[in-house]
């Protein structure tokens, strides 16, 4: 055996079993050994931004990390926006990333580059492994560090001597990452936040992370019915389980005026695994916090916590059953589009009267999509997945993830034309893995966000280089000619009645189909 | 006028009059501006590294650098690895990235990332402007970074509040950046060059950077024909004037084994704008230093100085008079295929024979085209770009660059099909500014490269892991869909008849087009 086989039984042993891939020439000697391990699932995606959007959506439904192999800076760099959105979602990750022999670097090859400097802005984890022999305990290391709650990106270099190094066979027992116990919040803190929702004044609860999973919302539910306070996400998160007879959360706007708006007459902000709001972007005469300045801002509990457990505290803290109803999301209440030009809002409420039960939806819809969380409130249950760190390009590699976790699920991506072309290759690896991914692409061919931002800086009416920079029409792009080219099958319409049907005929099939939805 | 005025004017001034460009939000200021500044070009990259690596291709014919506007450490961090490729050709480049407003940065807003530390690895020079009256000058220094010999990444960071904020009409005058004249070499370097010539036993002129120009090449002609010395030049280079009566040079090849014997004999290796050459990567038991130990290795002049009058120089300190005959290219001594299943050997032979007069070739073509150089010695006079850094996915994007930069002349790419799915979107803006560039796919439908590599590390067989992640089987890319999704026609050959019929057809009209070469 040699380092590579080490660092393979390694990841193995400590449960990390699939390997999103785009390896190279300094990576061989891993390649060699991953073919050793069967049991290692490899997903070769065509570009790194889909390798590590995949690890993203891989372990936020699977609930544990895995491998990534890249080759060297420029291939962590190609995966580094993905790794910006795992890192703000604060999904496991564990990074594998070749790099030249330990010798070779100081000859400055043309590949060389500074491997860490490029990880260390997007990995929570940096460390460069020099010898075969310490292999074991650094692949263990990393996914230690992966798995901690709330969740790690750890990047491992490995130079390709250490992958290539022969071992004793003595070496070969992996080693084995210690799992960690979540921290529970205190007592201090749980008697906080129950003065706060206790005051009679306006109280919103800001949940984050895992306080967005079933048990820890259903918590929060309980406590909403009881008390009239406000469930509210962040803008962006991870995962939640929605839909059904789960507690339904208000998101946080991502228009600035809007998130305001919602936040303004919150006296108490009760933080649960989330972040005291702030802009997305910051505008000229606009607040950067969100909330008012004078609001108490109290933390239950911190995202490395065991939020389940704080939001169940605090509803004995405040005198609530646990069979006590919960807040419900109200019913339907908007018109089914039967027929007609095809809109936004008909892929939206469409989709969500017909989610299946499990679906995961992943959503980069953008501008389009925003409606979907109002008309889906009341779907069949589902996780809804979503871009976390603002890079866009996630949406069709986040669902191939998804799929590889979740086989027996049906995965919807909800996909802005603009965003979707960052990361199109992600196609080509759903139809490789006949991964079951329905991709709704909302063609409204342009960047239309900019447009709205432009506005938002004063553009009553963009001229030609700011037309050329927001549009994707001249020429627009054809989404059935790129799926095709990857081998996944699509259609394009631009009717209700189209879509509907094309909706249907794509959730009835296993395996990748795509709709244009051109809007 | 505001920060980005006063930014957009500094670059104008200092003849930066192209801006290939993705932006977000933080951008908005900038895009309003260049809206006030027709004389600036923007180009539009539907993906970063489209924007990079088109940038280098047009400074690499312009011979002076092209500004990109990035969006915040995401936006660069997807255009970093042609942003390698461009710092190892020793590309000039202005980067723009925009961040948050300075105030915004503290509170850690989603797209909040370390954009200085995504920047440094791949840039030569980063800075970060702080006030939009500092915006001239950190501009104008930039553009004389980036300018300065043998050309630099510059990267200047642009706070939303540096663009937005409002300069007195005053600040109106930009900034120049000093032009500054190439340093000569040394008579010290001429006579040590001219004595290892003098030698009587085996020389190689290892030629790199602007030794491959027309007019240092031809010295080094003179000097090769008079003396027998060999001309070499690296693995890797920006640019190569070649064709026609021009002074042919050999291509020290990739696959160490063909490089170590190519230079096994040599006793003087003269190193001119070269570096000693090392092994693109390391192999058990291969060296990492190419050239013998023992070979006496003599500096004639460094990449940043004048090559072209350092070889002149040493042909004049050898006594060869300025219109003494040159090294000729040999005579093409192939046989032209005529019909059958198509090779990679025909598209190369067929692409050089009809190649036109002043084409820009955009080499990626990876292992299928590592002939191409041989069959093309002879051709047309044309120039010859090609990956510098080993970060696979710049030959669509340097080859729309090209086409800005020279729109009265053909570009030619041939593109492996595994590296031109990083960065396909570049046939998108080849479609929207119609630029001449005709894509020759190379579709060996495989990482062929890497299938060599595997036999390198002893693997015979490559088992199912190893198959899935060299392979581009399962399903094949279909790249006459792909084209047609981003409006550039297309068509597929798998025969040589078939190919020549395409390529005549493909050189004769005007615009994009592809070829997809299935060999």
């Amino acid at each position: 055996m040699n380092g590579a086989d080490s660092l393979c039984d390694t990841l193995l042993a400590n449960d990390v079993d699939v390997c999103f891939a785009n390896p190279g020439t300094s990576e061989m000697h891993f390649v060699a050994a991953l073919d050793r391990k069967p049991k290692m699932r490899c997903v070769l995606g065509l570009f790194e931004g889909v390798v590590t959007g995949a690890a993203d959506g891989y372990a936020r439904m699977a609930d544990k990390p895995a491998a990534t192999l890249l080759h060297l800076g420029p291939g962590l760099g190609n995966g580094l926006a993905n790794l910006h959105n795992a890192k703000r979602a604060r999904t496991p990750m564990v990074n594998i990333v070749g790099d030249h022999a330990t010798y070779h670097v100081q000859y400055d090859a043309p590949l060389t580059s500074d491997v860490e400097g490029v990880a260390r802005p997007m990995s929570h984890w940096v460390k460069r492994t020099m010898t075969a022999a310490a292999l074991s305990a650094d692949a263990a290391e990393a996914v230690g560090v992966a798995r901690r709650s709330p969740g790690n990106i750890a990047t491992l270099i490995l130079p390709a001597d250490t992958a290539w190094t022969d071992l004793p066979e003595s070496a070969a027992q992996p080693v084995l990452a210690p799992r960690e116990e979540l921290t529970r919040t205190s007592a201090e803190a749980v008697r906080a936040a129950a003065a706060a929702i206790r005051s009679g004044e306006v109280v919103t609860l800001m949940l984050g992370g895992t306080a967005l999973r079933e048990r820890a919302l259903n918590a929060a539910g309980r406590i909403a019915r009881a008390t009239g306070a406000r469930l509210v996400s962040e803008t962006s998160n991870r995962r939640i389980e929605r839909g059904g007879s789960r507690t339904p959360v208000d998101r946080l706007p991502y228009p600035i005026d809007l998130a305001v708006a919602k936040l303004k007459d919150v006296r108490h902000l009760v933080l649960v695994g989330a972040k005291s709001p702030v802009g997305f972007f910051a505008y000229p005469g606009k607040p950067s916090l969100l909330a008012p300045a004078d609001c108490n801002q109290v933390v239950l509990a911190t995202a490395e916590q065991d939020l389940a457990h704080a939001l169940e505290w605090l509803a004995d803290e405040l005198g609530i059953a646990a069979d006590a109803p919960r807040l419900a999301a109200p019913a339907a209440s908007y018109e089914v589009p039967q027929s007609g030009k095809l809109t936004g809002a008909a892929v939206n409420i469409l989709v969500a009267r017909m989610l299946p039960e499990q679906a995961i939806v992943c959503d980069e819809s953008i501008t389009q999509g925003r409606e979907f969380p109002i008309y889906s409130a009341s779907s069949a249950p589902h996780d809804w997945l979503m871009l976390t760190g603002g890079a866009i390009g996630i949406g069709l590699p986040l669902a191939t993830g998804a799929a590889v976790a979740c086989p027996d699920r049906k995965v919807v991506t909800l996909q802005a034309d603009g965003s979707g072309m960052y990361t199109l290759q992600a196609l080509w690896t759903q139809a490789r893995e006949n991964l079951d991914c329905l991709t709704v692409i909302l063609a409204n061919r342009s960047y239309a966000t900019l447009h709205g931002e432009m506005k938002n800086v004063g553009v009553k009416e963009p001229g030609r280089n700011a037309r050329r920079m927001l549009d994707l029409q001249e020429p627009h792009l054809e989404w059935t000619h790129l799926a095709r080219g990857m081998g996944v099958e699509a259609v394009s319409v631009d009717t209700v009645e189209g879509f509907a049907r094309a909706l249907q005929e794509g959730l009835k099939r296993r395996g990748p189909f795509l709709i244009e939805a051109v809007i």
